[in-house]
Order: structure tokens, then sequence, then C-alpha cells
């Protein structure tokens, strides 16, 4: 079965069409805008000419529906605010590509999905989070966004073409196709990534009270000033990392807010943030007690006082083993010994689907790792390798249930 | 000679009903306000009172003359915008009380100022810095202040009033007392500093440009993260400051702004502020290169680019010898065992009349270190240890000469 590759990528480029930014190939097409509504309108027509049973469900997650149990392929075609015209669109793009080809082949049956607000306009992977059951549609009507819309409003004028939500019992799996929107690959020079997990993210907050204090009259040795607290703190926890984490764990200190942040006065207190990521949910809790133990000995060491905010966490994804293993086969034949198994840093709509079906991922490279910018792209060749990994596994995986 | 205590601490505290904050001794008494303009009309009446001649300057620095040449006491009596009862305050109540008992021993003769805005209203040290030439009428009156009031409109009420600039000539040097504003004395339970230098200030911006990257995708071995830097640039001047330092050295990083500052995006930008001061300009020299090899070594082994905003920079000012040594001779006397010999860490109204006199400083204790807050305070016993130690050195002073 071999997907044809012109009419992958010329509806790829017509997608692009929709809320096309004038600026490279970058979009503007935010959840529920009009660009959004357009383009999903035209998504729609694309999946009945493909002979999908097109269905809409209440918050706008688009369905190209096959006949009896099916593979679900996609992702997401609304966009970041300034986005790029790959993020979500390609997932979306190559599954109604591979679910028309199986269609001209006679099988296996592929359903096709572009879920809604992925990029939270609203909430965070919100469309596949009500879907899922991750989040009650009553709690995400109440959501708003930054102009203080809220989910409610901005889906209501949906609700006419609306059908119900989607019974997930239909499939048998989800594969998302995703760019890396890391360096990882365009930095090998390789491929394909076939995601093993997605990580899970601990995010606190963290406040460290010293004593404001004048910068000129204030000993060094009689200062409880809060910056060198957070630089200790910084250093500190980066050398002890080092015994807990894979070459694939991530942090960040992305925040801080100095008081009263005037170069003259020694800083009396400092917030900050502290975010980590991993796909072991038992290495992010030593990377806790890590944090913890660390921000309290500094904060004894120099007399400041410590609060930690709430700790905000989503729990690491492990990806299904037999679809993971399909794309691996699939991987290894399209681009052998340039691909890889990998996390994925970054959250996608697979994440909620996990709660109710078997799901895996395929990356492609970000050139630069550059994503959410007008100026995110992956060479065509790559994209083309991309959907015949995703050729190759579907079909691996109806030979192998046949 | 023995000054009246009683009614030294008696004109202190009756000049701190002059913008009373309310908030225990706390007064709100800025540059020119009314509080301010009517503190001094009383001022004017004691220095009357004392046999003295006043003239108020253009900027509204107000003189208490004795006659011929005389030593010149005094500090400034206008507050920050939530200041302390003594700051500035007491230099000049114990530069009347030194005076007007001169007066009653019949010598020597000494004359009193208060400065206008040493707190910088509008500028730094303003009225002292016209006086003294640091700066020129013409530029000082297009100073503003936080509400866009220029130096020339704030004066202008004061004209009507204004004599000539007083001639520097007729004074042998300046003597300031005031609250040390730091911790040092009060923590070594000591009466009296004698100041021996002003110290240097050197305050630069530094910017590290990295790259911004998302939290999630981007591997740590690939990030150009601008806070890391920040941390890695502290961590090393703290180390390499020890071999240049002296216990006396300060040096601050009181403003940190992170672009974007978003917990899930690595910093792609960090501006900061660094400042350093000391009494010894060579130090400073060698401190500042210091933190440029560090900057640059730690921008070159990160990948990141580096970029210095202007050095801004106050030279260190040494005290008049002949007049530290009586101020020390007569500490002694007045506190033996309980001074010491100190650099001053704050500006003051000496920097700027070191350009024109011989200048000298005194400090007294500062409950806890605080001042520029309505909490400042010292106990009454050491504010009379130090009016005893500038009547001591003033005698002194007088009894060389004759």
């Amino acid at each position: 079965m071999t997907p044809n590759s012109e009419r992958f990528l010329s509806d790829l480029h017509q997608l692009r069409t929709f809320g096309a930014a004038g600026v490279g190939k970058g979009v503007i097409r935010p959840a529920y805008s009009d660009a959004d509504i357009a383009a999903r309108a035209w998504l729609a027509d694309r999946m009945r000419a493909a002979g999908l049973t097109v269905q809409q469900d209440p918050v706008g997650n688009l369905f190209g529906l096959a006949e009896g149990r099916s593979l679900l392929l996609g992702s997401h075609s609304d966009s970041q605010p300034e986005g790029g015209w790959l993020d979500g669109a390609l997932g979306v793009i190559a599954a109604l590509e591979i679910a028309r080809t199986c269609r001209e082949n006679g099988r296996p049956a592929v359903s096709v999905v572009s879920f809604q607000d992925e990029e939270g306009r609203f909430g965070v992977t919100t469309g596949s989070a009500v879907w899922s059951g991750q989040i009650d549609l009553s709690l995400a009507d109440t959501l708003t966004d930054h102009d203080g819309v809220t989910f409610a409003e901005a889906r209501a004028p949906l609700a006419a073409g609306a059908g119900d939500f989607v019974d997930p019992a239909q499939f048998t799996g989800f594969v998302e196709m995703h760019i890396e929107q890391g360096p990882a690959l365009d930095v090998a020079d390789e491929q394909i990534g076939v995601v093993t997990d997605i990580v899970g993210i601990r995010d606190m907050r963290l406040t460290f009270d010293g004593r404001q204090n004048h910068a000129g009259t204030t000993p060094m040795q009689l200062r409880r000033d809060a910056f060198q607290a957070v630089s200790a703190f910084n250093t500190a926890i980066n050398g002890r990392f080092q015994h807990v984490v894979s070459p694939r764990t991530v942090w960040t200190i992305g925040h801080v807010a100095l008081h009263p942040n005037a170069s003259s006065i020694v800083p009396g207190r400092a917030t900050f943030s502290m975010q980590w990521r991993d796909g072991d949910a038992d290495r992010l809790a030593r990377m806790e007690a890590i944090i913890r133990t660390t921000a309290q000995e500094v904060a004894d060491t120099g007399g400041l006082g410590l609060s930690f905010g709430p700790l905000l966490g989503l729990e690491p994804v492990a990806m299904d083993a037999a679809l993971r293993t399909a794309l691996e086969a699939a991987a290894e034949r399209v681009a052998p010994g340039r691909w890889r198994a990998m996390p994925s840093g970054a959250l996608h709509d697979a994440t909620n689907v996990a709660r109710l079906l078997p799901v895996a991922m395929l990356f492609v490279p970000s050139i630069k790792g550059i994503s959410h910018a007008f100026d995110e792209d992956t060479d065509e060749d790559d994209l083309v390798a991309g959907l015949s990994v995703l050729a190759r596994a579907v079909t691996d995986l109806d030979q192998d249930r046949a």
C-alpha cells in the first residue's frame, strides 16, 4: 500500500491557506476562529471525498469515520496565535491520506480526527481532554481565553452542525504523527522519531524570603539575599540531579521575580518557577525530593524563609508496545539507521486519548527545533518519510490481525 | 565645652513633628514639600536664636553662618517619602547644638547647614551637588521627580527669600554626623563610627542573549539558557572576588529580568544589574576586570551573546586626615573601646562637599541597621555620645589651631 505523497503535500499546503499569516508558511488559526472553522469545513469535505462519514462532536472535534472497527489516526488543525503550518496539521493530513489510500486499497479501516483547541486557547489540549473524560464538559465550559470569552460561548455556534460525542469503542488504537518541536532529530540528521512515552511534568513555584537591605551599607556576611539563595539552589540542584537524571530528563527555571528588583537594594524576596519533565514517574518523585531538600538547606544556611507553591503535575504516558513496535519496524525499513526511539517532551492529544485507547506517536524533524513560530518547517522528504512509516505500520498491524 | 544634651534631644524631637507620619517616629518630609519648607523656617529661627546669620541659597540649602572663618557642620533635613526621624536631621540638630554651645562659650566659630534634597527627589544629593559644582544649576533645573515636576519649578517658590550661594572660602572644613544606616555598629554593640572614606560605586547592566526554547523538547545539552548564565556568572564572581575584596567590600545583583519569564520556556535573554562598592578605586577596577572576564567566559562557554551597559561610577572620597584624627581621639575618650574606623557604604552630602573643603564624618548606630523606614531609630545614649564626640573634636581642632 503506497500513499500518494503528492496528494498529501498538496493538501498540506492547501490547509495552510486557511489563516495564512503572510509570513513564510506561517498560520494564524486559533481554535474557533473563522480560519479554523473554514479549515474544518474544508477538512470535512475532504473526509467525505475519501469515503469517510463526517461527525463533529459538541466541542468541535472533527471525525471522519470508517465503517466498523478501525484504527484512529490524526492530531489537531487549530494553531497557536502565531503558529507554523505543520504543528497538528501534519498529523491530520497524513491521517487523511492514509485513510483514503486504505479506502482505495479496500483495507484496512482507518478513521481520521482533528481535535479542537489542542493549542490551549481555553485550557490545555481542550478538545481531546473533554472527549477522553480528562475534564468534564461542564467544567470546560467555564474556561476563558485571554479576552474573557468562555469555552461555552466559543463552541455555541457549532451546535447546529454538531453530533454526539463519538463512541471510542469503535477504535482499536490511536496513532498521532507530529513534528518533533525540538532539535534532536534535526541535529542528528535523522528522519523519524518513534515516541516511547510522553513525559510527565512537575511544576512548582518556590519563594525565598530574605531581608531587603541597603546594597551599600549591609556587609556581605550579614545579608540574607534572596537572589543569592536562588543562585545557590540552582547550582546545587544542577549538581545533585546528575546522580538521578537520564540524558532525556529536562529541568528549567524559566520565571524569576525579585523584590524590589532594584540595583541598589539587596533582594528581600525571590519567587521562581521550577519545572521538570521525565518519562519515569519515580524519577520525577526523586527529583522533587532533591528540590525540596536542597531548597530547605539553602534557606537554613542563609537564614531565609522558604515556601513552596502547589505542585502541578501531569503523569507520564507510555506508548502502547504493539503500536510502537509496528512504528519502529516501519521506521527501520523506510529510514534505516536514521530513526530513533525517543520521548516526547511536549504534551499532545495522545496524552488524553491514552485514557481510552492504546496510543502511539511518530515524529519527523523540526528544522532547528523551531515550532510555535511562523518559521516552523520540515523538509518535504522528511514529511513523506513520516507518511511512509505510518502507511507501513498501519498495513503491518492489519496483517498481524488478519 | 559641654553641649546641652537635653536641648539637643528636645530640638531633634521637635523637628520630627514636621511631616510626622503618625507611625512610630517616622516622617514624611520630602524636599520642597510643605513639611520640609516649614521645618526649614523653624530651623532658620533656631539658627538666628543661636546668634547665627541665616542665608538660604537659590536651591534651598539653608546656612546658619558664624562670623569670619568657621568650621561647617551639618547634613540635611529633607527625608525619604517614607523616612526615619534621624536620617539627616541628626546631623543638622547636632550642628545647631554645637554651634550655639560654641557661641555660649565664645569660641570656636561654627556654622551650620541643612542641604536640600539629599534624598534625591530630583537627582542624587541635589542641593550639595549644585553648591559644590558637581552639577550645573542649569542642568539640575531640568531634573524631574516621579510626578514630572522639574527642579526649577520646585525651587521657584523659594526665590523671594533666597540669597546668593554661600562662598565656601569662609569654611575651614566640613564635618557631618549621621546614622550608620547599616548594622555594623549595632551588631558589635559599639557607639561611634569614624568614617575613613565614602565608598566609590560602580554599577553596570549586563545582558546574556541565549536561545528561547520549549522547556519540554529542548535537551539540556542543546540549551543556551540565559538564566543559567546569570547563575553561573554569580557563582564564579563570588569565588573570584574572594582573592580581591576586603571584609568591607560589597557587591549586589539586585535586579534580574528574564525574557520571556515563563515557567515552560527556556529563558532566551537575561538582563541584570551588577553593583559593587569599595573605598579603594584600584580594587573597584580589579573587580570590574573580574566581572568583564567572567561574564565573557560564561557567555563563550554557553554559546551566548553578552553585552555590557554603560559603567556608572562615583569615585571613593577619603576623609581628611586631620579632621578624622580629631574625631578618633574624641571617640576614644567618649566611648573607649566602643568605636571603630569604618567606611561609609552609603552616599552623603560630604561626598560633594569634599570638592570644596576637607571633610569628615561620624556615625552612630542604626538599630538593626534599619533606615529609610518609619522604624529607623537609635538609642538616645548613642545620639548623645555622638554629640559629645563632635563637641570634643571641634574643641580639639580649635586648640590645635590656637
